[in-house]
């Protein structure tokens, strides 16, 4: 039993008995004990002639793999910034070292089109960069407000770090594009669907950690895939319904906002598979609950709270388990879109080691194998307990 | 003196005589043991004004940073395929984490306008996917021939599994575009130059990997920043070579191996800047060196390889320090465009691993920290030794 030696730099880390959770960042300093590390393709399409071969639409995720990994792996998604679960702005650990610490296995995704993943197989244009994205993003991602030609400033208290340098840092988070943009339409909605999908049939049941434009992906990987057997999401804006239990209307001015947290229907049966494992939803500050605004990045999330009660409700009617976390209420204050990488983002992952300890999430494996992707199968840990 | 304490999971590790190079890969069933790890981006330019910012042109580098790593980082810099550092097509353990478990910082990049770095400012156009680019790739990257309509065929005793799966993975290399390609115009050249110098000058003196394409940015950033204190190129394609001394031209009937390996002539000062350092160009196998090929792929490694005959001779005529290695003259055979990802490329490592050796390049650190990067330097080793 490797985990029980005494003296051994592993023992650290205990059994099964799921006691080992870290809390405020106490191992930050230790070193990471990894098994093995690397990255692999999943999923997507391939087109083959006798004049040739394509391959596209595959997501890339890199994996560290701990000693003695628990038994679910962390499958993290971005929104648009795979980057950002690696390091913050300010150059601190991230989501994915902080639970690869804490002897979680971690994915980490590009999904298709973007990054480090496939090419798409259509023409597409990108234009000339804006300005105007930035802007539109400072408030959406709630680090304060701008609204030109007024300075950007930022929110009395935000964790976020202010120095110039974080600041260029944050600027520059964002992929390349691997093809023409994924849209809002239940097609599209599959191509990172069926992704991590595929990826799931090679690694195995994972616990999917999901941001922003994911959060709504999360779901129907759910419905897709019964490997999935948690979700933590951060900051979600899009949710499903079942057809037969639609929710009501929330009204609202900004017909963008309307488009993106419009109701994604599935039927009921799809939607019970949601009710099977639980859910954690997480939100962070400076949310304006009541007030209609004219800003789409403040609107937005006035609306998003509404529908992501309307989902928990639902799920829960029929017997799920979804659970809504706004950071303030819960002592955590100055949460941006990005809780993950905020300033308290070791006290956001005590959370979410909280969260999954609680569920059963956490456990140690027995056998250390948790997918069938040949190398990381063959050294995920199984050295001992 | 961590590294010197009995019974110390670090003890392996020595101290800062260099006799604790692997010889093949007996250390890869062993933990990978870090202090910390992560990205960062560094270089490119920014727009700002009253109505907006924009980044862009950074680079995009995860870095791995060992529990007493080596003095000197390697920055590895990919041709087009950065996770082609990571991960072997049949899932073995690549280059960066082969020399991380060697006690290497090493940092992967993807270099301005692919994978996760920044986006380009300027509009740009993707067109539909072919079907030919792979085929000219198979060539190119001597896996084997692959003229259509006859299917693909593998040379004989080549060092890339066969395999459909490790097929599949390697289809899926390639990184998504984040703006204009970067064309061959001395101009365009710079900008994953300047964005490589401007890492260097965070993380401080450096060895560079380079591969394929990369290795004349090599060349140039070395030119331009003093930092870089060493260079291991994989089959560069075209070299500099001294304004007062060009070489004599190389006869082909192919325009586009022509245009690749065009002399790239500057300053005598700037070229004497390249004798400074030891340089190590390896070249693989199946490389036709006296026949003019009517197939591209072919063709190019004929002329390149003469291309780079005629830089070592001009680098060590002013006192410089390269040398050209062939892998099949000193043992190895099979070897295709990617040494680093073959099936031998455990033994490859170990050749790189002797001539940085060799050369003084891989002490171990008394500071433990090679870099300004606050978060890196402050977290790079410095424990013992």
């Amino acid at each position: 039993l490797l985990g029980a030696k005494s003296g051994d730099a592993f023992a650290q880390w205990g059994g099964d008995r799921g006691e080992d959770r870290d809390r405020d960042g106490k191992r930050e300093r230790e070193p990471l004990v990894l098994k093995t590390m690397g990255s692999l393709y999943a999923g997507g399409g391939v087109v083959e002639s006798d004049s040739g071969i394509f391959h596209f639409d595959h997501l890339y995720a890199y994996y560290h793999i701990p000693v003695k990994a628990r038994k679910l792996p962390l499958v993290m998604w971005h929104g648009c910034l795979s980057p950002a679960w690696e390091t913050t702005p300010d150059g601190r650990e991230g989501f994915q070292p902080i639970f690869v610490r804490r002897g979680w296995s971690v994915y980490v995704i590009d999904q298709p089109r973007q990054g480090r993943a496939g090419r798409g197989l259509d023409s597409f244009t990108v234009a000339r960069a804006s300005l105007a994205g930035e802007v539109s993003s400072w408030n959406t991602f709630r680090l304060g407000r701008w609204v030109p030609p007024e300075p950007r400033t930022f929110f009395p208290g935000v964790a976020f770090p202010q120095d110039s340098a974080s600041q260029a840092h944050y600027f520059r988070y964002g992929n390349s594009t691997g093809g023409p943009p994924i849209t809002r339409t239940p097609e599209d909605r599959m191509i990172p669907v069926n992704a991590v999908s595929a990826l799931l049939d090679e690694i195995g049941p994972t616990v999917l950690v999901t941001h922003s434009n994911s959060g709504q992906y999360g779901w129907h990987t759910r419905i897709k895939n019964d490997k999935v057997r948690g979700i933590v999401a951060y900051e979600p804006a899009a949710f499903v319904y079942p057809a037969d239990d639609a929710p009501p209307a929330v009204a609202t001015e900004d017909a963008q906002v309307a488009g993106i947290t419009e109701p994604q229907l599935v039927a009921p049966e799809e939607f019970d598979r949601l009710t099977k494992i639980p859910i954690q939803i997480v939100y962070g500050d400076n949310i304006d609950f009541d007030t209609p605004s004219p800003i789409f990045g403040v609107e937005l999330w006035r609306v998003v709270v509404q529908r992501a009660q309307q989902f928990a409700e639902a799920v829960n009617r029929r017997g799920g388990d979804v659970e809504i976390v706004f950071l303030p209420r819960v002592g955590l204050s100055g949460n941006t879109h990005f809780p993950f990488f905020d300033l308290n983002n070791v006290k956001v992952a005590d959370l979410m080691s909280d969260y999954l300890h609680e569920k059963g999430l956490d456990r140690r494996s027995r056998k250390g194998r948790h997918g069938r992707h040949a190398d990381v199968a063959s050294s995920s840990g199984g050295d001992g307990d």
